[in-house]
This record gives C-alpha cells, structure tokens and sequence, in this order.
C-alpha cells in the first residue's frame, strides 16, 4: 500500500463509528467501532501508513473526540483528527481536510486516501486533491483495498498506452551525418549504430545528450531464498539497501564518478532496513514475493503496483530532468526469478537460463533449476507479461518493467544492467512489443540468461566484461559510450570541414 | 633528423669554409666552401632543421662573415652568425653559444647539435649542454649523420632497460581487498583484474588514479600506399593530422569530453600538413617508410631513431603530469605495416591477419596480402623486433613501441587503442619480454590482426564494440573503465563496514 499512498485520512460518524442519532445529547456520545475498524486501522499502521481524522461535527474539538474513541483504542491510530467545528468550515468544503493534510506534514496530495461514507465526503476529497474511497456499508479495510485494487495498474496501463514508435526519420539524418563526419563509414562500430538509435529515440537528430541520468535501484525480497536458492541470507538485502542508501555500495561509487543520480526505492524489502544517513524512497508493495517455487511470488493486484512504482520513478526522475535512465535492482534470490521469467517468455529450458547469480555452489544452483522448473511449468502457454510476473516474477522485477515502459514512453533512453533488468525488457516487450528498440543493454552479465534474453530482443550488449553485481553496476559503466556516441555524431567534423574529397 | 634536432649551429672556420692561414690580412680573406657543404646545409635545412654559425674570431663581427661566405651561397642558410669578438669570449667558453641559441629562441638545448673541428668547439658545447660532432676532416654531413647514427637509439636503449617486474605484492593486497568489499568475490569481473593490474603496475594499492592521461597520437606515412593497399591517397594523412590538431577528429572529440590530453607528433608525414590553429609536435624521423612489399620500410638507424620519438613523447607527457598513455595513431596504409609486423612475430600467415583496415575492397586486400606476404618473405627466423620494425614497420608503429616501452618504465599504466598499437605491443613484446603485462587493451579492433596479437600477448580487450577507426578512439573510450576499476577499490565499503558477516 505504500506503493500509492503515504497516508489514509478517514472520517468518523458512519466510517470509523457507527454514526449517532443526531438527536443525541453530547453528553451521552458513545463510540461503537464499526466492524472490524481497529483491525484495519492496525493493518494500515503495519503496511506504513500514517492515518488521521478529518470529521464534520457542529461543536466537538479534537479533544473531545479523542476522549470519545480512547476507550475503544481509536485514539493512538490517529495522528491528528480535524473537525469543521474547528476549521469553521464543514465538508464538502475542502478546508478541514486541508488543515489535517498541513498538520502531518503531507505535500503530495496524490498520496493520501480519504475514506467516507458520504457524498460530502467524496466532495471534499475531491476538491482537496485526495483519493477517494468509500466504505458503503462495508468496512474500512475493504473499501480502502477496493480503491487499491481499482487504481493499482492505473500508471502502468497509462504509460503502456503511451510507448510511441522510433522515428525514422531522426534515424536516417544520423545515419546520413555518420556518413560525412571525417572517418571511414561504419569504423566507429557500435558508437555509430547507438548514435542512430539514440537519435530515433529521441527524435531528434543530433540526438540530446543522455545526462544527467539517473540510476533508480529497486529493492525487494523473494520468498524463494526460503527454498535455498542464494548463498546469502535474506536479511542482506536490508543491509545491501543500507549501503546503498549510505554511497558506499559499488554503484554508488561508480554514478558518483559519472554525475549520475541513484536513487533507491523500496519496493518490497522483508526485513528492517538499517538506519541510514540518505533517505531511500519507500514504496513497498508487499513485504516481498512468496516462494515461487511453491505457488504464485504475487498476487495480480501486487503486480500492477509494482509495475506504478517503476512508472512512478521513472517519471519523477524525469521531472527531475533525468535525459536517461539506468536500471538497477537488489534483492537476494532475485537471478530465481529473473531466470525463472526468462524461461517463460522465451521458452528456453531453465537449464539454459540457470547461471551462479553472487556465487552459488552446485546444490544451490540444482535448487535453483528446481524452483525455476516448478515455477514455470504452473504457467499456461502464452501467458501475459502480468501472469508471468505474479507466478514467477518479483516486486523489483515488475517495478523495472514499469520503469523501462515508462522511459520509453518518454522518449528517454533506458539503459539495462544485468539479467534482472534484461528479464525486466522481456516482459515490457511481451506488454509492449517493439520496445526492445528504445532500450540499449549496458553490458552482458556472466548469467546465462541476460545472453538469452538480450538474444532473444535483439539488443547487442556495450559492454561484456563477465560483471555479475547488479545494483546497476554495468549500465553505469556503460552510460559514458552513449555520451560519446552523442558528442561524435554532434561534434565531429565532416570532409567538407577539412577539404578532403 | 627532426625527431632528434631542432637545430644545427656550425663553426665556420676549418667546419663550413678551409682555414684561413693565421697570417692573412682580413681585407685579404676569401671563403673557400669545405666539401659538399653547401649541399649538407641544404639537406639539413630540407629536414626541417634550423641552422646557424658560432665562431671564434679576433675582429670580425657578423656583417663581415655575411659579406665573406654570400658569394659562395653560405650566408643565406644561416639564420644567425655570432662571432667571440662582438660577444667579447671566445669558445671554449660556452656564451657565445648561449647568445646564438637566445636570438633563435631555442629553448631545448638537448634538441641543438653543434658542429665543429677543434677540442674548444667540444669543450664550448659541452659547457652550453648541446650535442657536439666533430667533421674530423671529413664532411659536415657525414659528421652529422655519424653523430645521429651514434645517438638515435639511445632514450629506447634507456628505457627498455629500465623496464622492471609487476609488484606481486601491490597486486596480492589489491585482490585481497577486493574480496572484502561489499559483493560477491569477483562480481565485478574483469574491472576487478584492473584493478590488481593497475596496483601491480604501479607498485602500490590501490593504486593511483590513472588521470590525468594523455593520448599521443604518432603519424607517418607509408611507402607500400604505392602499391595500392588502400582505399585513400597518401595525402590523407596529412590532412587527416590537420584534423587532428584542429580539435575536431574523432579522438579529439571523444578525449576534450573525458580530459584527456592529445598531443599529435609528426613522425613521418610525407606531404605537406596543412596550417591548423593549434600545433602539432614536429619530431620527424624520415617523410614516411618506403614500400615494404619492395624492401625494408626503414632504414635501422631510423627505426631507432623513431623508437626515441616515442620514448621521449611518453616521458614528456609524464612530466607534464600524465597518469595514464594512450596509443594514438593515423597514417594511411598502417594496418598493412601492423599486419606484417604481426605475422612476422607471430608467425601467423598474411590471410590470418589482413583485414578491410579503412574500406578496403576485395582487390586491395588482395594487395595488402600480396605486400604482407612479400615484406615477411624477407625477414629471416627469429627477426627481432627492430629487424622487423626495419624490414616492414613503420615510422608511427616504431614510435608507438617506445612509447610503450617508455609507459611501462615509468611505471605508468599503457592503454592500446586498436591494430596498429596491438603490433606495437607484439614488438615491444619481442624486444621486452613481460613487457605485455604492463599493458592495458582498450579494445577489440575490428582487424583481424588486432586479435591475433591480444591473444599472443594474452590480452583481453575491456571493449568490442568493432571499431576500426584508430587515432586512439578506443583507448579514450576505455580509459573511464579503468578509472572506476581504481574507484571501486579505493571507495567501495566493505562487508565489515555494513556489519555484514
């Protein structure tokens, strides 16, 4: 949940309460929690989000109301409760929900859910910028998973739709400048065949330069480690997470040479995060995947979060002004899925898609060619990118494909590291066929299959240097041959320039 | 004679014209030209050099010598004439040179020879800090081309010498602190072998940064073009440098955006460069190598003579603070001289290492192989590497073995840009055994050649991205990887760090 929300603020009467007969003296007010209230309201807590009250009431302030809802335990829930009482002013007018959302703190308004059972309600929401749900005679915690299950998906069906084709044109003038600059045609090689590309991606030829970039590292466990499939503990991911936040992990270290940005989003880590100097961004959707080994890693609703938060990031990194994006990942067990994805989209046997990951032994690598197996023979035959995913995907993994679909719907180049991110372009290709011609693979990772899937989508990797770390370690390393593809193609003088026929 | 010499000051009497008897009125002196010395001044002067006189006389000053040697056509090629009777010493004090090398504004002393006949010509020299050579009764020509026969050779001499073994310790700490660091023990591949190759290099761990670099970009021309070995006339080269020094090549382009330093030196170019904005190193050898499908490309005094070109480029470059050398190069024709400095030391045959180099058509590499086979033909078992440079090399290709060389001594890191430095290796291999070590291979050239020698000195290239351009292109596009291989074990955290067993 807290993939979209950072915050539920709800109302009182009829939502948290049953609502009092208006003719009620206030003196003989009575909370009575709806059904299941408190353990909804505990619920939302668990999942990180931070609630509060916005009520409408003709004489109660705050603290009567708390006075109220203390001996039912509704009291410590709730951050602040604002009543029109107070504001002067009652819903639909938006002002009290306004004064709550100061009050916590809260900026972005697209993050925050109001839950009412009134047309006034959905009014103010409405007005206020929130979201909206309502209980309708239902509980709190179904209402509010009722919203999440309508609006998961809804930036990744947007930015799916949006994916447009290359440009030829911008394609044909870069190839057309490659052929006058002062240099024998072709004998910059792959420099040259980037430089078209970035050009038909963008648009615009000579294509803009691709920086500043921005590396977005998604972080999530995967409940397959429990079937033995890494070598590390699940716990490393946490603290991996911590190093990452602290720029001591190794992409930290190779960005900061480049002037690229990373950011690190929590999709779904399992276990505590240690403190860290730098804040990460958290949008955990799940507290990571179960055992794909044993049944579905998500559900299909899980998915589609995850698939918003890699949206999410890519546009804001966009905003930012990000000119391109670099894939990045951590999560212990995460080469199961990755390979267990690969498998099911390319119909490759796991035995060929298998590799070591961060250094199994070979009875992990056999619980990893099980748990691949098991995993992908549940699938049907042609199943969707989604389906695949949520049998045998992960939370970092859907994020990356979201984020990849996004930077191509953006006209952004994206740039792939290693086999996560490789599994990741697989499946937005399945989502978005000819995408593969927006993304540029970073390097080959020693995994066996990130050659498979870049075969598979036709992209001939920059760099091959038998990496195998992840965090975006290779597509950082490759950023600086798109800079120059770019400055050659920009830069460079033609024979005319020099007088040579 | 450029690539030693800047400038030649020469006696006059007993030197340039026939002693005067002592007892001669001066109204009575008349110069009387020693052998074939007007046609040595204009051979030196040919070679780019320029000339002056420094002479002991008792009265007369430089108006009267201009008046004496003008009608037998020796006053002309002088730029000055300073006599001890104006500066008011005679040599052997050493001021009456000093004054001719301040009004010729030169300021490299190491780069002016001085020519004379008597033991105070010697002795005067020696105090200045000039070369000296002595016509001894014969030619001013001949004594020159002795002094340039003894000397040409020596820096390489020096620096081949002085070549010492990896640290083993240096490279032991740098793969043990590699082990530390938070990822899986060679996750990060072949940046993490660099690494340990830089800190063997340069004798410490980590090892310094390997910035700020320089590329020095060596040109020549080649002598087997007349045999139609390549798709472009001759003339290219020098336009080609013209180019270069302009700042806008392709090597120029890819260097000004990661700071890396050109320097291009003239090692050979036949045909005029055109004027360009900024300059160019002039240090050339002869104006480019004869055709190596006729006979020996070079003569053994020029190769060595080029050798030192070379050298001294890398040291230079290392006094003005480069941390790193780069192998540049342009010449057309040079992957047919690279391709058989490559078979004759590999043993390989013409087919196995002739490629398309710059364009080539089916009938020019037909030509290339005709020329490669007939220049190894020549080359007896067990050539060495200056026999071979000799018989089939090239100007650019023997200064690319010093420099090498010369890299390897100071104990800085060498990066190889693509065929043309990868037979340079081969023959800095051949005259340095371990040499290859040293040695850093930018990239995969699309030459066959290229790889047939990374594998003979066990080179794996850090890219492939099939180019085949040269000038230094790949070596500048490698360089960043070898600056984050540096970065990654000097700033990366290690698991101790995170608290992570």
């Amino acid at each position: 949940m807290r993939s979209h929300l950072d915050a539920v603020l709800l109302d009182i009467g009829g939502t948290l309460v049953d609502e009092a007969d208006p003719h009620t003296p206030v003196t003989a007010l009575r909370a009575v929690p709806r059904p299941s209230v408190p353990e909804d309201l505990g619920a939302l807590r668990d999942a990180g989000l931070r609630l509060g009250a916005v009520t409408n009431t003709a004489v109660l302030v705050e603290a009567d109301l708390r006075a109220l809802l203390a001996p039912v335990g509704l009291d410590e829930p709730l951050e602040v409760i604002v009543t029109s009482a107070e504001v002067g002013v009652a819903k639909p007018d938006p002002r009290p929900m306004e004064v709550a959302l100061e009050r916590m703190g809260l900026v972005d308004r697209h993050r925050v859910l109001y839950v009412g059972d009134r047309p006034s309600d959905e009014a103010a929401a409405r007005a206020a910028g929130l979201h909206y749900t309502d209980v309708g005679g239902g509980t709190v915690g179904d209402a509010v998973a009722a919203w999440f299950e309508a609006e998961a998906g809804r930036s990744w069906d947007e930015a799916r739709a949006s994916v447009g084709p290359l440009d030829d044109r911008a394609a044909a003038a870069a190839s057309a400048r490659q052929a006058q600059l002062t240099k024998p045609t072709g004998s910059l090689g792959q420099l040259e065949d980037l430089s078209v590309q970035l050009a038909a991606i963008a648009g615009v030829c000579p294509p803009p330069p691709p920086g500043p970039a921005t590396v977005v590292v998604f972080a999530a466990d995967h409940g397959v480690v429990a079937s033995g499939v890494s070598s590390w503990p699940r716990e490393v991911t946490a603290q991996m997470v911590a190093g990452l936040a602290s720029g001591a992990a190794a992409v930290c270290v190779l960005a900061r040479a480049e002037g690229i940005e990373v950011e690190v989003v929590d999709v779904g880590v399992a276990t505590e995060i240690p403190a860290t100097p730098r804040g990460i961004t958290t949008r955990t959707v799940t507290r990571g995947s179960a055992d794909l080994s044993r049944g579905p890693a998500l559900r299909p609703v899980e998915v589609r979060a995850a698939l918003d938060v890699g949206v999410d990031a890519a546009r804001r990194a966009i905003e930012r002004g990000a000119a391109a994006l670099l894939t990045g990942e951590m999560g212990i067990g995460n080469t199961t899925a990755a390979a267990a994805v690969i498998a099911a989209l390319t119909g490759r046997r796991a035995t060929e898609v298998v590799g070591r990951g961060a250094g199994a032994d070979d009875a992990t690598v056999a619980r990893k060619l099980a748990a691949v197996e098991a995993g992908v023979a549940r699938l049907p035959p042609g199943a969707s990118a989604e389906e695949v995913l949520a049998e045998v995907g992960g939370l970092e993994l859907a994020a990356l494909v979201g984020y990849v679909v996004a930077g191509a719907a953006a006209r952004v180049p994206v740039v792939l590291d290693g086999v996560i991110a490789a599994a990741a372009a697989l499946a937005a290709e399945a989502a978005v066929p000819g995408i593969a011609a927006h993304l540029v693979a970073g390097h080959r990772s020693a995994e066996p299959g990130a050659s498979v899937a870049l075969a598979h989508l036709g992209l001939q990797p920059l760099l091959d240097l038998s990496l195998r770390l992840g965090e975006g370690t290779g597509a950082v390393l490759a950023l600086p041959l798109l800079s120059q593809s770019v400055r050659v193609l920009t830069e460079m003088a033609t024979f005319d320039d020099l007088g040579i026929a």
